[in-house]
């Protein structure tokens, strides 16, 4: 099943046969006080910066979120979005679960949004889906509800499968519903990754339907995390999940997700793993890259 | 089902449930001059040190090849394996087609060695199981047999069955057969890491034993190969990869397998995880670990 979203000018495919899609996590003012800040006086310098950023680094689509307590949620979501438009032609993930912001933000928006996200709960259901429909976006469903997130794959599957079917009540079709399988810290239980991939696997098997997941979770608390949330994604690559909210800007993170793409067969000829690493090497050397590694299979550099 | 190794003091185990098992790959005189020189005259040192250092980075068991054209590889191959039990605790696996080589060094063995390896082509069958057997020896099946290395996974599955059902013909019980699905360059064919994947399910799937694959091949060509190497062996490990023959000094590889066995739940509470941040914080500070780090979930250190 295939997930089209686009800007004015670019489409973007998820998909199990596709190259995984980096949403960038970075556009968000939680735990970010100077975003929060200048968000707040409806200056957008820094939201063009991070859009342009993390779209070099590897990002394919850019989650924004303005959710500030007590702000102007609606007008500067809908701000934010106008300025990414203006900076980069990256897809968008609306992040929020206001109507009112979302009513503000999606008609600004041109081009086949996600909306991130819907929970199963009833009353967010019926509250977000007709927006989602209206506007004819795609939309990011959470694998939990009113009885909170379970441990049992098989109720995060049932949950998966009760949005899938109110999104078509709706007139939105599956492969527009992207599941959310949940990660939680895995510091917490070592249980939560197994947890997880097991969801993915039913939701792959049983929905058919595309995944996402914000990764950055899975190693809170514990020490040298981009390892962990590098893992994580690989783990989830080989069961289902085609895309994730993540840090693009962290070198683990997107070279890891690269060497997955090459190694199920998703970059023929190595073209992009080629690109980054001639893009790191110049990065580093401040150089141009070396004439040497720009094909496929050059001399054995060792392992 | 579980694969059990041991020396004369230590047993590992490996199978789908337990931690991954990383096979040291250096004790290898290919393409490696000064320890072929070493050998040749019968000189261990780098031998052991090479045991230590990759122990001591997280290999649990040891390769050891002593392969060199025109050499006493008999001589060399037992007394490598002498040197290594006097050296370290890690279960060995000896790296020999040759069965002069085997008779040799198996009978020096203390414990139940892993005789890398078989393939399936009749006439390696029938001169080294016997002696896998008479020692009572576990033994790596490679997937490929007198018509070469097929790309169609269950041609692969198909010779792997040979190989289990030739074993269990000469008494060896199919725990102890390893099957090493094969990984070729993915530099030269975009479908080898989908081909291998595929071996792995049907592997797992249909015969149930174990599977290692000597990973740092999968590479060759590329740029930037450890990220590749480490990304291979992740991927493997949610589709039934129990071990791999691989290089435990690289960083990246062995922190990958790791957050793998830390997110799949075979690092109960982060112990290896929290360890192994402790000993690289130590080592790259020179200096005592921070005591803040040691315990499970200290405050987020941010991604």
């Amino acid at each position: 099943m295939k997930t089209v979203v686009s800007s004015a000018t670019r489409t973007v495919v998820i998909g199990p046969d596709e190259p995984f899609v980096i949403i960038g996590e970075r556009i968000n003012p939680t735990n970010r006080k100077r975003l929060a800040e200048e968000l707040r006086r409806f200056d957008f310098s820094r939201v063009r910066a991070e859009a342009l950023t993390q779209v070099e680094a590897g990002a394919r689509m850019l989650d924004v979120n303005a959710g500030i307590p007590g702000a102007d949620e609606p007008g500067m979501l809908r701000g934010a979005v106008q300025a990414i438009m203006e900076t980069v032609d990256a897809p968008i993930a609306i992040d929020s679960s206001t109507p009112e912001a979302l009513e503000a933000a999606l008609p600004a928006y041109r081009g086949k949004a996600l909306v991130n996200s819907v929970t199963g709960e009833d009353e967010v259901l019926e509250r977000l889906l007709p927006l989602v429909r209206k506007y004819g976006a795609a939309v990011i469903g959470i694998a939990n509800d009113e009885s909170g997130i379970s441990k049992d794959p098989e109720v995060r599957l049932a949950v998966a499968r009760k949005i899938v079917q109110r999104a078509a009540d709706h007139g939105i079709p599956p492969e527009d519903v992207i599941i959310d399988p949940l990660c939680m810290p895995i510091g917490a239980n070592h249980e939560f990754g197994r947890i997880t991939y097991d969801t993915m696997r039913l939701v792959r098997q049983e929905l058919g339907v595309n995944m996402s997941v914000g990764a950055g979770n899975v190693g809170f608390g514990l020490p040298d995390r981009p390892p962990l949330t590098a893992g994580f994604i690989l783990l989830g690559m080989q069961v289902g999940l085609t895309a994730s909210i993540t840090n693009a800007l962290e070198p683990e993170i997107s070279r890891a997700i690269l060497a997955g793409d090459l190694l199920l067969g998703r970059d023929p000829f190595g073209k992009k793993w080629n690109a980054h690493f001639r893009k790191s090497t110049a990065a580093r050397s401040d150089a141009r890259p070396a004439p040497g590694r720009a094909t496929l299979v050059p001399p054995a550099p060792g392992n």
